[in-house]
């Protein structure tokens, strides 16, 4: 399929940026009380959409994910907060980090949960990929996020691909 | 019920600030493809609750929700922005200012929804009401927060009792 | 927006009444095993727009809520009865009372746990407002409901006006 | 498994009566709109154990569901109104009439939608079968509602053998 | 209504089958912790609705379910195997076995919970009864289910009918 | 942690072989009628668990999911089926392959949406690490799942790699 659209300019790291708060509830959890991973996973994935409407303009589906260590457990009664920003763009494409954190609200501490990079592709009206944007990041705290997204997706596919030893 | 506890000290507007954000699934969504009016108190009621327990280190229940004008719709395909924070307190209640925000993430304008203010008891781990931090606000943004919650409380109240003709 | 329609006459009272029986489900509980405030305000609207409808006969859309008090929890493996009628209309708007009972069926009492006060409008098919007969409460029954109302939310708000100290 | 509990004397037939009311959201239809048929076969299991514990004073579980027709659909933006009564009982076991209308509630006809017999059994604390009181019918409204019952059972399994020829 | 379409010629019971696995959520579950009748039911027609979707190439909707024993429960932690498969047809209508199972994962041992017999009738487009293919079992083991689903249905309503003592 | 238990021996690629079929109903979509992406990685974190506890005979956890694909939408109307099989273990963690594939059950066609690779941890009662079986592939066609699966992650990594330019 054609991409359509011209160039829409640029948008930042900060017009991207979602945050999701949600509390745990009985279905979203397995036998030991603790949160699926798919409900973690089905969290990350409507952020990462809501970050990428949100810097493209554009209705936009998931195109991929990458590797997702689950480093710790989110308990009944905690509430998961998800993070999500767009760090880089192709032409029709956009990549954002999420970074998932489990806090216990009655203690406050938020420990990491797990992080991933998803890659969305952006829909015209027809449901055709369309242009997106160019990603700047205009402040030092924008920078250094998506320094920080580039280099952590790379580290992370390192990390994988010297775990499975190939 | 006597209360429990011994004051525990104070705790800030920003310690209790919470933001959710929700997208509009077809299940939250009445015939004419608009957010239910109760899928709309769940959620504040929910980030009403986090912020509570954030701010308390307690468990809370919902004791009261002021009254609710719905002043402009949330559309399917738009997110649900959310955000509590605590403005005032009792002994062992916790009153919380909601804002609810209608955004059509591919325009990028948030439109007030509906704003309350819900009441919460926070209850220790036998369930009985218990001693709640004074609320302070350190910062000018957050005295700016807790006046305008003080004042948009009276405020609702002042229009409501005109509009019943009290 | 202008209203559409002419005057549709009048419906009483009990055409409007509406009853609901919920079992309460994991998903509506929290961390104490009692009802989410949010899914007991959730089924208050639903039963409201039902009542609403069935008195207009039109589409409705919540337009505001009264206070709430929740003045006692439903536990896991109880019931909610949710009772809802039309007590007092104006040109395009409807005015409902809910009351939510909660019921363990093994027991067989009912104990209130929260009533309230809803604002809906009617709308026509191309969603603008659209006038709603008159009620009239032509039993005694009706008229006593009626009465138990419009006195209720006079009641309430002296009430919440009183607490808050305006 | 030996039952359990002494005769624990009688109940009527209204003590056991169950209204539910149930707007039809979106995730309750199927492509073509219309309420899915197991979504009404759940309402119906519901409200029948809502109707056996209130008779029994006793958790129930659902033992057998008779022949269900479904004589026509639930479209969406209609209501679904189940009713439910114990018309029979056995020393453990309690028979419940359900019946389903269908009802658009700006119009008000009510359309039967499906009917059937269901079987629970009572359970005491430690999920052993037990005692159920006997069905009364102290009101002439009452014996008719259990005469109807017991009838349209026989009626319905007659015309299912003549249906399959047996 | 008249049926529309011409004969379409046969499928096979194979075509038709269907399994589904699923996980049982704490919603799914009663105050016991064991499967809810209506969540059985509700899995059960929708396992029916693909056979029969696979099996005509149309939408198809239930037209009825015959009766159904639950022999055992399902316990939360567990996983209901549900498999369908069309064994009889009529002109525009699909009768259908649905056989559930409960496993234990972490187990293996499989039980029966329940079996029953759905007839789904085909849809075309305008929403009109439509000719369904003509059944055949061209292995022996296709042979084997329907003739075991065939003699089952009989058995079940002879004994159905005699419980009933008519 | 330390891991518990003594070795369990072997079980099969098939014995922890399961498939999951899923009608994609309105809840489980995005704007444009196609399967939300959490929903499908919803899918497969829950086929791969079922397939992890009949494998081990334990509870399991997510512990990580590798890159994911999307090639292809599931249309509303649609069903997923989605397989998981056990394919290689360590001493206390199991490595899930899940496929997805997307069926019109009226056209019978079936497309590929997705496939990636879960590792799985399984845990004793007091949720400690504990021994997994070995895997054996006792059949030609069980071995040839593994060696898909083996070759399968082998390649994907490789190609993620590319196409980041590590």
């Amino acid at each position: 399929m054609d991409e359509t659209g011209t160039n829409p300019g640029t948008a930042t790291v900060a017009e991207s940026h979602t945050e999701m708060t949600e509390m745990l509830l009985p279905n979203d959890t397995n036998n030991l009380g603790r949160a699926l991973g798919g409900t973690v996973l089905h969290w990350m994935d409507i952020c990462g959409g809501i970050a990428g409407m949100r810097f493209s303009g554009h209705e936009v589906v998931t195109a991929s994910m990458d590797h997702v260590d689950f480093i710790g457990p989110i308990e009944m009664g905690e509430v998961a907060v998800i993070e999500g920003y767009v760090f880089n763009t192709g032409r029709t494409s956009l990549d954002v980090k999420i970074d998932v954190q489990a806090e216990d609200p009655c203690e406050g501490q938020r420990r990491p949960t797990t992080s991933s990079f998803f890659t969305f592709v952006a829909l015209d009206d027809d449901g055709n990929p369309t242009r997106v944007p160019d990603v700047t990041a205009p402040t030092a705290e924008e920078q250094a996020l998506r320094d920080d997204a580039i280099e952590g997706r790379r580290e992370q596919l390192r990390a994988v691909t010297e775990r499975y030893d190939l």
